[in-house]
């Protein structure tokens, strides 16, 4: 299935993409598309739904974020072994975490707003995975069991805030409209593989971002389980699975982003994004 | 103003205390103390009761979070002088942002249980603000404006975790129950200078911390106008502001947290906690 949710900020309505791709409206059988809804035997009351006796929801507009209620928006560094040499950074020894604040979820194709003076904002696309079910000290074999599903993210990041000052990587995650995420939820039966899912980006069209999550350095089950160790992972919760080669930052000389920009993004079967970079703006986050 | 919450885990009901520190029952008022009752307008709402005429909660039981609903939980570490000195750090440029995990919330009495295997489990007292409307490139003047009271947190923190396991310093901070908060929520009209309070955390009934907030490197208002750079602050978030010396890891030889210890900790005018360690058991957890 590939869940997702339409209309303006803070107003979304959930659909379903039928398998003609044309979106249908699930406002008849729930108010959201809620944690509560990732668990396996709802998401199996879904997926007995017949899509083509669901309105189908002519005019979208706006594709907003595939879930609300997102607790946790845990992201992983330098897990692609390319990425890590292009960031000049040693391959870990075990995965690096990071948070990215609540304020940068934003939807797929939303614009992407420069924080004042930003002169670092650039790209990642990465592999989300979106928890279903509560996971504590879940072994590596049981860990897809908690996976519901997989999305697109772009972990926008402002080099300068991120590792010019001082202290961790989320001064340089969290600013608002860093994170989009979808534009579905494509739930994980679809997902058979995860490990072998071709990822690329481009800026103004020209392909910066190229990679596969087989380069990963520690595969999504792994991530689940390590992490699951140092908390309790959430239905809602999301797992950004680190960058492939290719982000601004390792470009000689290196390239950021600009007002006008626009980046296209996307992951086998997961759908794409598109997003045009913005001045800052206060309109534009409120 | 102290608010706060009573009750079992997850059905806690709104109090207040009254002026000789009883606790009055809210439920006829508002539903729980969500982000949205931190606004000023909301606030004065509530400084408008007269407590006498609300009912007394004679057997409050256990005492919850001060406020459901809370987004952000931001922490600033190496915040306090004598503490970096003790930590083996330099006095940072400008201020560490990291973030406690959500589920690291827990009520200022509960217990603090050991992640599996953890042998470096800490204590840090720390001043917590909550924030009570939107802040967003605020000016240091203007800062304090936005913030609805004060609380009592205990930053529980995995030194291993944070500190030898690669990445950023979230890993260490986000345990389950690693974010005891309360009991109250202290208004801010109550507390007129926040760089003059006493601060204090024993384990076992032995002193271990002794600060004062006027010992902070970057104050609650800078620290407020810092972060409103990196994201919005939101009603309900979180900044616990760094702690001052006296934490296990500082001590020679180092000192951790073992099943049965007692931590008992406090802010002047803002209350104090208890905590006992418990070894890893998931049955507290749930």
């Amino acid at each position: 299935m590939k869940l997702l949710r339409h209309g303006p900020k803070g107003k979304e309505k959930p659909g379903i993409l039928d398998p003609q791709g044309r979106i249908r409206d699930l406002s008849s059988v729930l108010g959201d598309i809620t944690p509560e809804w990732l668990a396996p035997d709802k998401l199996a009351q879904l997926r007995a739904l017949k899509t083509d006796q669901l309105p189908e929801v002519a005019a979208p507009g706006r594709i907003g974020t595939p879930y609300s209620g997102l607790g946790k928006f845990l992201c992983v560094g330098l897990n692609y072994r390319d990425h890590a040499a292009e960031a000049g950074m040693p391959i870990p020894a075990e995965p690096i975490l990071f948070t990215k604040w609540q304020n940068s979820l934003t939807g797929p194709n939303d614009p992407v707003v420069l924080p004042r003076n930003s002169r670092k904002t650039d790209w990642e696309v990465e592999l989300g995975v979106v928890i279903g079910t509560r996971a504590r000290y879940v072994s590596i074999e049981r860990a897809l069991d908690h996976v519901a599903g997989y999305c697109v993210v772009n972990d926008v990041s402002e080099r300068e805030y991120q590792l010019e000052r001082g202290g961790t990587w989320d001064k340089g995650k969290g600013f608002d409209t860093f994170g989009p995420v979808g534009p579905w939820l494509v739930t994980a039966d679809e997902v058979p593989d995860p490990q072998s899912l071709d990822m690329w980006l481009d800026v103004n069209g020209k392909r910066c971002q190229t990679g596969n999550t087989r380069t990963m350095i520690f595969d999504v089950a792994f991530l689940v389980h390590y992490i699951s160790q140092f908390t309790t992972l959430m239905p809602g919760d999301l797992i950004s699975t680190g960058t492939p080669p290719g982000v601004g930052m390792g470009m000689k000389p290196p390239v950021f982003l600009k007002a006008g920009d626009r980046m296209t993004l996307g992951i086998d079967g997961l759908g794409s994004q598109e997003q045009q970079v913005r001045e800052y703006d206060e309109a534009l986050l409120d």
